[in-house]
Order: C-alpha cells, then structure tokens, then sequence
C-alpha cells in the first residue's frame, strides 16, 4: 500500500485541497489551531535508505534523554541524543534545581524524617489520586538512589535541603548553584566522555514504522533554526533497538492547551523555554502512542506579571511560604494556605481575579532567601522593599487599617505557630513579621508544567493505543502521563527524570534489533 | 509497504511473540491491561474486494448514531447503521427520558424563564470551563430546535418539565414514558421508513484508511455475539463518503477507566448498559483521531452495591441529603458534607473505601422519598427498615456508642440548622432524627458518564493529532469530548446527542465520494 514515490508533502497539499472549506471551518472552530507538522499528516512511508543509524535514538537533551543516553551507553549501545533547539537542556537547564529524594543522608543530617512511602502518600494526595500509582511508587522509592547517582557517578553536587508546599517534609536537594545546569550540564559532560553522539539543531518530523507497527527510526530535520519550518534538511535516522522519546512537556504550545484546557490561551505566559511545544508528543501519538491526563496543565503560583518567564519572583515566594503572608491586595487580607500545592494556590490566585502579594520582613528574607535571587528580583523591579507597612500599603494600593489588623493577626499565629485561618504550615524558626526593611512581589499563575502525556508502563515502554506496548518506543520525563496525576509536586521532576530516563535506557538496550 | 497477503492475525501473533516477556510484564505493570482486539495492532491494508458498500456507515444506534442516520438519508445517501450488541438502542434506550432545552415553549407554559445563554452558562460553570466553549454552545443554541424535531419530525412525546442539579432551572423535559425509549424507539421506525439499514450484532473491528490518510471503510464483524470475541464473521464495510462514530462511552470498560482514572478499577459496578465499552473510540485513536478530557469520568455517589445498575437506592438517596446524616460504617461517624456536589461525595466516599451510608427517620424518608421508590428498594434489600439504631448499627457492624454520640450531635446540627463539621446545608423543614423506625441503604459510586472522548470542531468532523479533521470520519454523543468538560450536567445528553447526531449526518452527505 502507498505510493512511496510520492512525496508526503505532495499528499498533504492534495489532502489540503480535496478537505476545502471544511478544513478551514473546522481551524476556525478550534480557535485557529494550525497544523503542527506539515508532513505530519502524510502516511507514513520506509525510507529507502537510512542516512544515520544507531542502536538508540533518543530524542530531548534534558535531565530525562540525557540519564536514558548514559545507561544506554554504559549497556553497550550506540547511542545519538537529538535535540531540536540550538543548546541542549530544554527546561532542564532553567530549571531550579530541587530534587526532591526521600530518606537521603542530607535528609538525616538536617534531622529530617522522611521514607519514599510518605513521598508518595504525598505525591498521591496532590495528584488526586489519579496517578498511575505503580509508577509514581517506582519514582517515590527510587528517588534516593536517583539522587546518589546524579552524585556520585555524573558528579553533580547538591547543597540545600530546601521545601515546597505539598511535601509533608524538607525533601528537595538543590544543585549547588540552585539550578538544574549543574546537573545538565554534568550529564552532558558524562554522556559526552563515555561516546554519546549529541546532535542540537535536529527536530524530529515523524516516526517510522515497519509493516508491525514496530518503531524502527525517525525522520528529522537536521540543521534546524527553531522556530522557522523552512529550514533544515530531511534525514532517516534508523534506530535498530528503540526511539526513547525525552522531550518534555507542551507548556508552551498555545494550541494544543486550549484543546485541553480552552482557559488556558494566549492569555497566560509560561515559565518554559520556547520549545516546549507539543509535536514530538503528538507524533507519538500519530505513531500509536496513547495519551493521558493532558489536561492537567499545572500553573505556577508563585510567578509574576512584573518579569518575563520563570523569573526570580519563584524563588523568593518558595522560600518565603511558611514564614510570610500571602495578601490580597483589594481587601488587606490573606486568602489561603500559603504552603497549600501549586494547583491549589493557583485556583486561589486566580478566583481573586488579580495579582495577590507574598511578603517577608528582613529576618525570613535573609533566612530565606538567596542574596542573588533577591538582588536579581530587586534589580528588575518585581521584588520591592519598603522601610515600614504604610509605604507597603500604599505602593500597592491595600487598604492600610485592614492590611495592618491582618499582619499582627498572621504575626500572633507565628508566635503560635498555629493558623486557624488556612492551615497555613508556619515553620518553627518562623518569626513574627516585625523587622524592616519589608519585601513583597506580586504572583500571578503562569503555565508551568503539563502533568499529561504519552503512558508508560513500569519498563517505560510507550503503550499504544491498542493497549499493548508499543515495540521499539520508549519514553521518560515531562512528555510522560499519569506519574504525578493531577498535580506534579515541586521537585519531583528531577526524581522522575532520573529514575525513568534511567529505566527508558536500560530496557530500550534489551529489545532486539530489527535489523 | 505491508504484506497484504499476511493476514492480520498472523502478525499479531507473531508480534506478540517477539515483544516476548517484556509486554507480559508491561501488561501486569498496566493492573493486567489486556487487548482490546486481536487484531488491533495489525497494520491497517486495504481489503482487495469489499463486502458491502454505503455512502454512509454510522456506528452506534443510540440517539445521536440515529440523528446522524435519518440527516444522511434524509439529505439522498444510502445508509447503513451498525450496533455491535443484539439490540438497538445502547444508553440511550435505559435512560431517564429528560432532554434538556432552552426556551422551549413547555417552559413558557410552565412559567420558566429560560434561554440558551443561561444554559451555556451553566454548562460552563459545571464543565469546571474545561468545556470547548463553541461546542457547547452548539448544543445549548441548537436544544430548542432538537426538541422540537424530536417532537414533530420523529414524533417522540415529552410530558413534563424536571429538574437537575446544577442547572439554574427546569428545563429537562421528560418523555412520556421516563424513558428514553420512547425517542430511540420512535427513531428506528423512522428511520427504516425512510430506507436506512439498521443491523445489530455487527461490531467495529478497525478503521480503513487510504494512502491519504482518508477514512475509506471499516473492518467490521458481522454475527457477533457480545461480548465472545470469537464469534462473528469479518466483512469489509465501504464507506465512500463518510463513517460516522457515535458508538457512546466507556464506562464499563474497566482496562480504560484504570488507565484515566486508576481508583476506577473491578471495585466500581456501572450505571451503564454493559456494551459501553471504549473499543471503537480505541479503534479510531489508532486511525489517528485526537481524544480530549479522558480522565473526566462521571461516577454517582448516590448508587448502592447492593442493586444492580443504577437502581432505586439514588432516589431514596437524594431526597434524603439535607434530611439524614451519611455515616462511616467503620466509625460510626459523619465524614463529609451530605450536600456536597456529585464529585466530591464520590471522592469522598473513595476514599473512605467502604460503602457508607445514607439514613434517615420514618419522618425525613415519608415527606421526601417516592413511596414506589421506598418499596421497590425494601423489596430488592438494597434499602432496611429498624425500630432502633443499635439494631441498625448492629446490621451494619457500626461501633454503636461512637454512633449514637454522632446522632445526638447530628440532631444538633438540624436543630441550630447549622453543622460546623461539614457545613452541610440542612434543609429549614429538617427535623432531628428520633422518630423510628429509621431506614438506610449503602451507598459506593458508580461509573455513570465518560465525559472525554474525540475531538471534533462545530461540523462534527473528528480531529486528528496533526491538528486537522480527519477526512471521512465524523463524530457524535458520549464518544466525543469537549462538549462537557469536567461534568456532564443531567439531561444534557440527550441534547447533546441529537443535536451533533444532526449535524454530522448533514455534513457527511457533503464529502466528495472518494471510489
């Protein structure tokens, strides 16, 4: 079947025609969604000569590709990681840098109590239960040893027990520099010295099957300038073993959102680096790939309409939850649980209708948060300070007498250490909010993670939508569904990157090769 | 590509042999998600000769399979219908009869302010805005006139105005049977008036596409006896217009539920006719068709597992809450707010993981419960009768003195018409509950509705994951998602099933033929 002289494009332009008016009809009744890829839609045909071939490809150069390309190596396999950006890393390299393990000397050192089943009671709970728990089980107790690993054999060094709302304790290791570039990066050096092949600038178009529907390469477009379709040129990459696809999430593909979430359009800005787009994920899926939970697009709370992108607004509100009042600046009161999840936080934002404040006087700041991140947000004018509580009022346009009723009400939960209000989780080095100078920042949701994606089983095989396995696909990391269910807590993106790259890795070396 | 002369199920089997140990293991991984059909993951090739021709092949004989079927013909094409189970009629012949529309002039009549905006509105509001805004608006524009080509062209009879929750008014008309059948039934004999073929016990085994990736046709089953996979015999069905897949939910297929949602496993029984499997919404996924609002799937907190299918228990039930406490058998005590929406008393009761249940004195049970509804439940034991709470809390192994402490505080509550514990909202004529003999019944979920399904635009067209409509393949009812969001209000099906039912047999008419 086919007509394997005929060009996919040429296909898709007579498809175009022959479908007409409906065609566009239907664009416009999904608000405009285009066309992903142009040849995506053409059938899928063997090329007649592959112009690369490798026992694993692995697509996306993030924490999850990059332990997949590693323990694929170190199997034996010879291994191309493609990346379709100029740089390798995706949100990997921008990220934060928490990782979150449970039962880790760190953890025992700060006198932490943890286990990974309270990691995942956690993980369960903010997911909604809807977690696939098999594998959120596989990330919980695996994340100790993921973490030693990222240690000891990639090098990568940790510095900080940090905590993020959701978690019952302190169980995010942040990279020393407080970003996931110390891990990334190492990862790249590692993969880098034991012979992967690292490819940027080279986007995968589609998948190929054979007459089995057994995945057996790709084709991609090598020299690729993101964002710009003209360029690049074709390339058949075979695969002889597996595809493992590692290419993160949708957070910033505007159409496929509003199809899973019509809120979530051109309105709302995303933390992500811009090519977290969706065509990776839905070639999967026109390759047999099931997909699940997508959505559930996670928010950012703790971001702010005052910087672009993930900014360091993030990092000033997480380490202030538990210590400083979030307040809603139209009635000088707080609103929430300050150390309530993300998703919970965001809603709350959002049914305000209007940025809200986080705060800190100069005790939990200096406690808190990083001199760096705090200069840096200072700098750009989303972080203020201010000598006392009235210019503070004044600067956002709060009520003064009701704003200053509710921080002496806050400060006598903090001396309680109890909030009969919201619940709020007040720390026990937590202290009243009483020394100047005063800081605040404004929070407003930005797209942040998509917790959907394609399903996996525990070996991290794609399962299609036949509900078997599809043979010679992998996956790992953000593009997965079904590990963190509704909610993806903070810091569990590095645990599951690990420990599923390393499994998609490991397994994709023991298929057997096509040819 | 391919090898026609290899029959489908020979690859599979080989397939299944070469995935070997790894797909078992993966299938366990997945809570033993076995194949949907054997033949399923078989590459699709075009049959040499076909068994039988139509323009239009229509797949499903619920509502919206006939709307479609009686437009198509209606508008000159030659129209087969399909239905895999040995009658017509799927949900759509059990259901409650209540077709919810706007600005009807039964509502006029009846005094009912109402227009499709409100509607919309509250549509919306339910659907958590997750809801594909220019659908339904579709639905909520088109019920009037749906309504009334129910009424004049297939001659259905509605009697009465209902009301449903969530709604901001009555406007669920109600046939004059209580059933659905009285639309569904008086749909087939208009439809074999006008010349459609109707065949039952003919099931979808796979889509047929052309090197264009059109829909030409489909593999279908001809004598099959649901649900024995070896039964039937395979014919191959043209389509030279258009198929159109209105084949309903899934809510009884439990490997799919486990996948979207995994809480919803063996435990939970269904509301549903037990044909409302995902079979034919998995076929068209794996033909390249895009699913949306999966793990929406709608339980009610209102059934008992102690009747079969939805049963007389919801009726007692849901006059009671406001009325009688819901208690844990496990600890004699209240849990959640009676009052609470259908979600929330579902979860609720998840999680405390064992049915509960909803009590009541002869004095709430006698104003608010149906006498027929009351007998009919005492008669079949899903609803009991005591003259005292220690031998109810005897019958249900409740610890008696933790339970007869909560009553006292319960009878509190409905005294001050205010319960601190769960702020459920106790109706004004409520009265403390002394006056034997008391009732009960157990209440566990139930599925009842799956939200998510296809992605199809305002001409019901399906849309595929490159973001295009499918060429040849239209969609409508419970198969399609997006129309509902997060929650399916009451009555609202029926509309939404006759309304794109419509609309995608008037537009499947206008594909070019493709042979």
């Amino acid at each position: 079947m086919g007509k394997d002289s005929e060009s996919p494009k040429e296909v898709s332009r007579r498809d175009f025609f022959k479908s007409s008016a409906m065609a566009v009809a239907a664009g416009a009744a999904l608000g405009g969604i285009g066309l992903i890829s142009k040849d995506a839609a053409a059938k899928e045909a063997i090329p007649k000569k592959w112009d690369e071939s490798y026992d694993v490809v692995i697509i996306g150069s993030g924490f999850a590709g990059f332990a997949a390309a590693i323990e694929a190596k170190i199997a034996g396999a010879n291994v191309i990681v493609i990346e379709k950006m100029p740089m390798h890393g995706g949100n990997s390299i921008i990220n934060g840098g928490d990782f979150c393990a449970a039962g880790t000397k760190m953890q025992k050192e700060a006198g932490v109590q943890d286990s990974p089943e309270l990691m995942l009671k956690d993980m369960l709970k903010a997911g909604l239960y809807l977690n696939h728990p098999d594998l959120a089980k596989i990330v919980a107790y695996g994340s100790k040893d993921a973490l030693e690993w990222c240690e000891t054999y990639i090098g990568a060094k940790f510095a900080r027990l940090n905590f993020h709302g959701g978690h019952s304790v302190k169980r995010a290791h942040q990279t020393i520099n407080a970003s996931g570039s110390e891990l990334v990066n190492k990862m790249l050096s590692k993969a880098r010295e034991i012979g992967v092949k690292v490819q940027t600038r080279t986007k995968l178009e589609r998948f190929i099957l054979n007459e089995n529907n057994r995945i057996i390469g790709i084709e991609a477009k090598k020299n690729y300038r993101f964002p710009d379709e003209n360029t690049g040129t074709k390339a058949f990459i075979k695969a002889s073993k597996a595809v493992i696809i590692a290419s993160g999430g949708f957070a910033r593909d505007i159409n496929l959102r509003k199809i899973h979430d019509p809120r979530l359009d051109e309105r709302f800005e995303s933390t992500n680096h811009p090519g977290a787009t969706g065509e990776a994920l839905m070639a999967a899926c026109l390759a047999r790939a099931m997909d699940v939970h997508m959505d559930w697009i996670q928010l950012g709370p703790w971001t702010s309409p005052d910087e672009k992108g993930f900014g360091y607004v993030p990092l000033f509100c997480e380490r202030l939850v538990g210590y400083g009042p979030m307040i809603n600046p139209k009635t000088g009161k707080r609103f929430f649980k300050e150390t309530g999840n993300r998703k919970e936080r965001a809603d709350a934002i959002i049914l305000v209708g209007t940025p809200v404040l986080i705060m800190g006087d100069t005790y939990a700041v200096k406690k808190q948060v990083f001199p760096n991140a705090l200069e840096k947000g200072i700098e750009n004018g989303s972080i203020k300070k201010f000598d006392n509580l009235d210019d503070l009022a004044k600067a956002y346009n709060i009520p003064v007498a009701a704003f200053k009723e509710e921080i002496a009400r806050w400060n006598s939960y903090v001396e309680k250490k109890k909030d009969p209000d919201f619940e709020c989780m007040i720390f026990p080095d937590a202290k009243p909010m009483v020394e100047p100078p005063f800081y605040a920042a404004r929070l407003w949701p930005k797209v942040h993670h998509t917790m959907g994606g394609l399903v996996i089983n525990k070996d991290a095989q794609v399962i299609g939508f036949d509900l078997k396995p599809i043979a010679g696909l992998y996956a790992a990391g953000e593009i997965t569904g079904g590990i963190h269910g509704a909610v993806r807590l903070g810091g569990v993106a590095m645990a599951d990157c690990v420990v599923f790259g390393r499994i998609a890795g490991k397994n994709a070396v023991k298929e057997n090769s096509w040819g």
